[in-house]
């Protein structure tokens, strides 16, 4: 089925304690693209400025991601994102931030990809999320992300977005603070009883723990990696190969949605190994499915 | 096989988020023993002073742990433990300690206990360990616990120690002081080196991590109860439950370790929804079978 995705393209500074890479290509919408590419054709859209230093036709050359909705504002800036991590690296420091493009108007959906039926409207201004939900026809899964400033300062927005969407993926941190509660088992029920059917929440090095459309628990160990070099786009990653998979199956049923989750964990892992694109980019498929054998057996008992 | 646990004794006060418990039963022994109960007898040392309000022989009743190393020593006086627990609950708060009995002498293991082949050496200075260690006649699979205080001020004594056991169980923080690295698979694979076959690493409300004897990991996550009232005792409830399964069906080898370490996780999440012993002494072993078969079907994928 169709895949669309829309989120953030950034020019990205990340400093973490194996290094540091400077104004590299990063956003939510370059990761997710990237990953759900290995799965299924990709629609992408999103907006840079006319300073932007990356070719997306480049970025994504020999990958199915069509770039149609891509739209390069004459008088805009890119949006940048500042970074660094510290000790076990489970938590990003923003050290700067220019929302830039992503501060104004959102982007116009291509008219030949209104029709999308699996949708991802990567993390931002909930009721920018909105709007681009508006201009699609008939969505037949929609899953978001969101992140702590939106849950502070845009409760009710947000609340709104929840009603309409059939997976929230969002972190720990932001579950607990969402909810006001610690315990993630509780956080997950009650983030369901708000609207989605599926809650997803990504425990970085902890792997994730989900509520399915039946209200049974899932819970997956990340892919225990030994050289973490740049958390940065895991999790876009983790919701790129999660949907790239089950658009490609064209089912969302809880066993489906399991094989995505370990899907979506183990690229994620990948990702994480490398700065930027760098490690994601250079592997194919095989690598992907391998790890995903191995994350099985680890985990079988 | 025959199974031996040496640990504390303790009289606990606890305070967490949802109430408090005073003067409470306690110890590594108490706990690993009630859980180990479940699947094999149990061959305690341990000592208390002559202030002892409770009556061991009471809180086993009717369970197989044979107390003839229990040693009631006059004129000393039971280790007592107060603590605490905030927000998530994941780390413990020590507000008092009176080592007492903990702080002289090491039990005496009584003869008809020195051919034990499975040997729980609970937390306690390494060099006492050791010594417990030295009264058996030939142990086959000796499990091992430590904690900070140990690891910062005691490194040589314990370097010795984990050159004499199969596995080292610790928890996530213990694990990344030992080895100066947040990551916990490289952690795993540093503290193996180092001497035990085996390397349990808890991580609490996320699971564990373990690094096997033909060094392949395997990861669980942990059962998702909703209320968590006190989590003091679930690791060595969790140990309980894992080496009482391996006594039970006389195997260590891979395939039964995963299952040893999916009893000890779902024992724990019995322990950790009670006060005290309240919950863990109130079930029978269907309720924990009953955990073991929701939590692989919580996993599988």
């Amino acid at each position: 089925m169709s895949l669309l995705v829309t989120g953030s393209i950034g020019i990205d500074t990340v400093v973490t304690p194996l290094g540091k890479s400077e104004n590299c290509i990063g956003g939510s919408a370059v990761y997710f693209s990237m990953a759900a590419s290995f799965f299924s054709p990709v629609r992408f859209v999103g907006v840079v400025g006319d300073d932007c230093p990356f070719d997306l036709a480049k970025v994504f050359a020999g990958r199915n991601v069509d770039l149609a909705g891509l739209e390069v504002r004459h008088g805009s800036k890119t949006f940048r994102w500042q970074g660094s991590y510290q000790g076990d690296m489970s938590q990003a420091i923003t050290d700067g931030l220019e929302l830039n493009v992503l501060a104004e108007r959102p982007p116009i959906v291509p008219e030949q990809f209104r029709d999308s039926e699996f949708v991802f409207l990567a993390n931002t201004h909930p009721s920018l999320q909105m709007q681009l939900l508006e201009q699609l026809a008939a969505p037949k899964f929609i899953v978001a992300d969101t992140m702590n400033c939106w849950i502070e300062n845009q409760a009710d927005e947000l609340k709104k977005l929840l009603g309409k969407i059939d997976v929230l993926i969002l972190n720990e941190g932001e579950a607990r603070m969402l909810t006001k509660n610690d315990n993630l088992a509780f956080a997950a029920a009650e983030l369901r009883k708000a609207g989605p059917k599926i809650v997803i929440i990504k425990k970085g090095a902890d792997g994730s723990i989900v509520l399915d459309s039946n209200n049974e628990f899932f819970m997956l160990p990340a892919f225990p990696t030994k050289l973490v070099k740049d958390p940065t786009g895991a999790g876009d990653a983790f919701a790129g190969a999660f949907m790239g998979y089950l658009a490609s199956v064209e089912k969302t049923d809880a066993k489906y949605l399991r094989t995505a989750v370990a899907y979506g964990t183990v690229t994620a892992s990948l990702v994480i190994e490398g700065f930027s694109m760098s490690s994601i980019a250079a592997v194919g498929k095989t690598v992907i499915d391998e790890r995903f054998a191995q994350l099985r057996k680890m985990t079988e008992f």
